[in-house]
This record gives structure tokens, C-alpha cells and sequence, in this order.
């Protein structure tokens, strides 16, 4: 008769706890406390439990594909991270399966259980704008899937985030106008909720303070759909108000070519009489006349370093069976790309 | 004992002839000859051979999801394309994974093994630039997974397809330009081998010939990566012969953008002295000033059509066995966006 085989279920059941929090217990994961881990270690030394290398060898093999959810593809910046991902997926010997919550929370969590059945070796996410609770993640941390979060990342959840500074993008963006010697600046703001439009209008703010400007609220207007017509119609809006601005900041490139345009339709000049400036690097701010001067947000270089660290904890736990998934945050950095506009 | 089940394996053991013939010869399938399906329904009656009813079943299942093969994400074309896929297959139930082939071959063979890897019940592909030959989703008939095609499609490949009318599209472009009372219409076109801009081309000379202008080769001008900056080029091209055209038809908006903006910059007014008209219905399209008036090319409507052909194909081979998937083309029609450009 071969003697039985210790395995993580045996000391599950021993301790009266569940399989997952033996495997966290033994990796020494933080959300573990100090006591359980004590009595699962003295346990797992008494019984002589060894790591089941065949589990290993087979997790090790693994799917080498990696799932990545996204918000929506009708947009500029996610079609460069998509890219960044793949280059760094594909030279990797990575496969990348790709899915849309189309931000909706709903769909999201399918997309979630969609993944998880395909058997991914990681998932990549930026979330949508619905999400507020992450419970439907759980599933990942339960089987040990490596997340890594970016662009719109939740507190939540301990992994790996990629993320740029909205509110230096913010900043800058309005201290090159003051510099420029704009005296009054306007600010075309996204919705209240998510984050990086809140995080530009700080900086806005921020920039405003650092030189003496007082904040007017009503040089700010605010976006339901972040659209090339509300960017219009805003731009438009701005320049009957009796002390117009002679700077306009906006929280994208589709609203600040309206805002542009518009400007221009009404037979004001651009930059000569109202400096704008965008932000995000969108096509159409090349394009427009003047081009608009805008914010880069390194999409491609997001896309990579997401999947850059996804595949780092992916290989690392292939070697070590006890390594402990990241929970960095990367914060990348924006630019100014001075164009026309301003 | 219980009997031996009478499988297509033994049909196809005792004539010598492949499992997929025989699954094929009893489905009727037009590339197998009248000959074999003579002997395979001979030889099916004659052993009593009955469909597999748990194979049916299991199959009748199915995993729900569809995957999708696309030459490019970072397109405002197939962004729609998606928009109109995932819509549908979402609306009926049916989940979807993306893949991109990057224009690749390479990487398209990749994502039909991964896809096909993942159990998916049919998949949706356009085709990447560089596929000439479609050996590759050979795999795909073999295990019966139904393929629909859009957009970029081979005529060496048996299955729905559904696709606009280019050389339609060029001419309707170019006859507004005549209408509009141009005597010299230049294009600016795309690279030789894709079949959307042949047809695109093909339509402009049509149109041409139609209304008695004789063709001069020297006002085509033809771009290798279909970009705002050769449009550019080729704008300023146009404006410094001798004898410069009254009217341009671009390829795609962008060029058609592109060669706008270099007109106006050299002081020329448009649509006064020069018209213009772009092809695809981009977003840039609707900013430029003056607007570029375009060739409305259907993106999401030919994402929904697509899937809607598929999912047909899926469901009526859960019902029927024999169902024998689709084979038709469906051409789309497209239509002139007039704007200020025009």
C-alpha cells in the first residue's frame, strides 16, 4: 500500500478552514492572520507537507494565455494599450484573449466567469465606470490568478496597478497656459464620478492656487458624455459670458477640438485670443487647425507595463510555488505636447 | 454484452476514407462527390447508423462563445465592427473573445489554433492584409466550427460572407465630385493588393468613363500605409502640377484629411477651388473644417450581420445535425455623408 499524500485538503480539514486560506496561510499572504499561519505552518511541518510538484509541473505548463477585460474599444487610448499589450504578450510567447464590459458591471463579471473558464494564467483589467463593489474579482484571488489593474483601478483590491497622474496632467496642462499669459482659464471637466476626470480638475485647480489665480466656478462646465458636441457647445457657452476666458483647458481632445472649433465658427482666433489645450493625444488633435496642444497619456507604454508585471508574477510563481503576487502601484507619467493651440 | 454502437468511424474505416467525409457526405456537403455520398448513406443505412444523440447533446451545448479574429484595433472601422458584434451576441446569450492578427499571418494561424483551443462554438474573421492562403482554418471545417467572414474575405473559403460595395462606393464618391461640377477629379488611392481599395479605384474609373473624362493617370497618386500624413503629401502633390485638379476622392478619411489641410495651408479654398471626398466615415471626418464629406461604410452594421449569420449557423446545427452551414454573401451598401468639404 503507498502511504497517502499530504495535501493542502488534509490540513484543511484538520484546522477547520478553507483549502485557499491554507495556500495563502503558506505563501505567507498578508490578509492571513499571524495565528492562522503559525498553526498552519506547525501543522504542515508535523504532517511533512510537501508542495505537490505535479500540480506544480502542471500549473507550471500552464495556458499561457492571458485574458484582458476593457471598458470600451471605440477609443483612442485603449486601442494603444491593447497594443502595448500585445507586443509585450506576443514576444513573451503569450496569447491574449481580449473581452468588453462595455462598462457595464454586469457584463463585467461575465467577462470575469468567461475568463476563468477559458483557464487564463492572468487577467488584465481596467474597470468599469459602474464598478464600485469588487466582489466578483474574488473568484480570481481564490484560484490564485494574478490580476494586474490599470487606467481605472478600485482601492479594493491588493495586485498590481498601472495608473497615469491626472492631476500633474492637470497641472501642467494649466500652468503652461498661465505661462502663456492666460489671465482667465476655463476648465471643461468630465463627470463627477471617475477618477481621472476628477484628478484633471485638481490639478487645474492646484495650478490656478500656485499663482494667485482665484478659482471663478463659473469658468468650469461640466461633461455628461465627454463628447466632440458637448466640447462644442461648451466652447460656444464660454465665449458669451461677459469676462470670456482667454484660456480653456479640457478633459479630452474630442472636447477640446469642439471647444476649438466652435471658437473659431463664432470668428475668434486660435491661440491668438483663446489658448486651448486637450488632453489625451487623440488622433484628432493632430489634425485639427491649429492643432490642439494636448496631454499624452502613454497608452502603448501602460498596455506594456501592465503585462510586463502580469507575466513577471505568472513566471515567478512557475518557479516558486510560494511567491506572492505584486501589489506595486505604477504611476506613469504624463506630457505636454505644445502644439498651435496654444 | 451490449452491442457496438455503429459510429462514423467505423463508416469511414470500412470505405477507407476520412471521419469529415463521411461527416460531410451525410450532410450533404457539395465538395464531397456524388459518388462517396452514395456509398457512405449506402453503407449508413446498411449498418443501422444513427447520430451520436449524446455527441449532439453535448455539442447542443455547447460553450456559448464566439471567437473573433481582426486584422487591427487601433481603426475607428473595426471599432464599430466589434460595437455591432458584441451587441448582438451579447443580446442572444452568446459570449465573445477577440483576437487581433496584427496584419500578420503568423499571428493569425496563432489565434485560430488559441480559438479554437478554447472551445469556441464559431468564429468571426477578417482576414489579415498579408493572407493570401487559407490553409490555416482548414481545422476549422474539419471540426465543423462554423467561420463567417467581413470585411477582408477569401474566395477560397466556403462560408457567409459579408462585405460593402467598394467599387460602388468610388463611384457614387466620384460622381458627386462630377455633379458637383469638377472636370479634373484626382485620387489619392490605397496600396495595390487589397481588394477594398482595387474596388475603390475600379469605381472611381467607372465613374470617370460614365460621364465621358478621360482617365489620367497622372492625377492618382497611391499611398503604401494609408495615413493623414501622406494625404498631406499627396495634397500638396496635386496643387503644384500644371494643370491641378478641381476635385479629389481619397481612399480613406484620413488621407482624405490629410490632403484638406495641406490645400488650406497653401492658401487654397475648399470646396471653393477644391472638393473633396473621403471614403469610411471616421470620426476625424466630422471635425475637420470644413467637415469631410465620406463614403458611409457600415461598420457596425456589418459586426451585426456577421454575427447574426453565425449564431443562425450554431443554432441550427444544435437542432439539426445536418444542418449544412451557410454560404452566402452579403453585400452591404454604402452611402455619401455630403459636408462642407463638397
Amino acid at each position: 500500500m503507498t502511504k497517502h499524500r499530504i495535501t493542502l485538503k488534509d490540513i484543511a480539514e484538520k484546522l477547520g478552514i478553507t483549502v485557499t486560506t491554507v495556500s495563502k496561510a503558506l505563501r505567507d499572504y498578508p490578509d492571513i492572520s499571524e495565528d492562522t499561519k503559525k498553526k498552519v505552518l506547525a501543522l504542515a511541518n508535523k504532517l511533512n507537507y510537501q508542495p505537490d510538484s505535479q500540480a506544480v509541473a502542471l500549473r507550471g505548463k500552464g495556458s499561457k494565455t492571458i485574458g484582458l477585460i476593457i471598458p470600451e474599444i471605440v477609443h483612442y487610448f485603449f486601442s494603444n494599450v491593447i497594443k502595448g499589450i500585445m507586443d509585450y504578450t506576443e514576444a513573451n510567447g503569450y496569447r491574449l484573449l481580449i473581452t468588453l464590459s462595455s462598462n457595464s458591471l454586469e457584463l463585467e463579471k461575465k467577462q470575469v466567469n468567461l475568463l476563468f473558464g477559458t483557464k487564463v494564467d492572468g487577467v488584465l483589467m481596467s474597470l468599469a465606470n459602474e464598478t464600485k463593489s469588487i466582489k466578483h474579482l474574488e473568484i480570481l484571488s481564490e484560484y490564485e490568478i494574478p490580476l494586474v489593474m490599470f487606467d481605472k483601478v478600485s482601492d479594493q483590491f491588493q495586485c498590481n496597478k498601472v495608473t497615469i497622474d491626472d492631476v500633474n496632467g492637470g497641472y501642467v496642462a494649466t500652468t503652461h497656459l498661465l505661462r502663456r499669459g492666460c489671465k482667465r482659464i476655463a476648465h471643461i471637466r468630465g463627470p463627477k464620478n471617475p477618477l481621472n476626470s476628477k484628478g484633471r480638475f485638481e490639478g487645474y485647480k492646484k495650478a490656478l492656487d500656485e499663482y494667485g489665480v482665484k478659482f471663478d466656478p463659473t469658468l468650469v462646465k461640466e461633461c455628461t458624455d465627454v463628447t466632440y458636441e458637448e466640447g462644442y457647445q461648451f466652447g460656444k457657452e464660454l465665449m458669451q459670458i461677459p469676462n470670456k476666458p482667454d484660456g480653456i483647458f479640457t478633459v479630452t481632445d474630442q472636447v477640446g477640438v469642439g471647444a476649438l472649433n466652435a471658437i473659431k465658427d463664432i470668428g475668434m482666433k486660435v491661440p491668438n485670443e483663446v489658448k486651448i489645450v486637450g488632453f489625451s493625444d487623440s488622433q484628432i488633435a493632430q489634425v485639427s487647425q491649429p492643432a490642439l496642444s494636448t496631454i499624452h497619456q502613454p497608452g502603448y507604454e501602460i498596455g506594456e507595463t501592465a503585462a510586463r508585471l502580469l507575466i513577471e508574477d505568472i513566471e515567478l510563481r512557475k518557479k516558486d510555488p510560494y511567491h506572492i503576487f505584486g501589489s506595486k502601484q505604477i504611476i506613469l507619467d504624463t506630457h505636454l505636447f505644445r502644439r498651435g493651440s496654444s
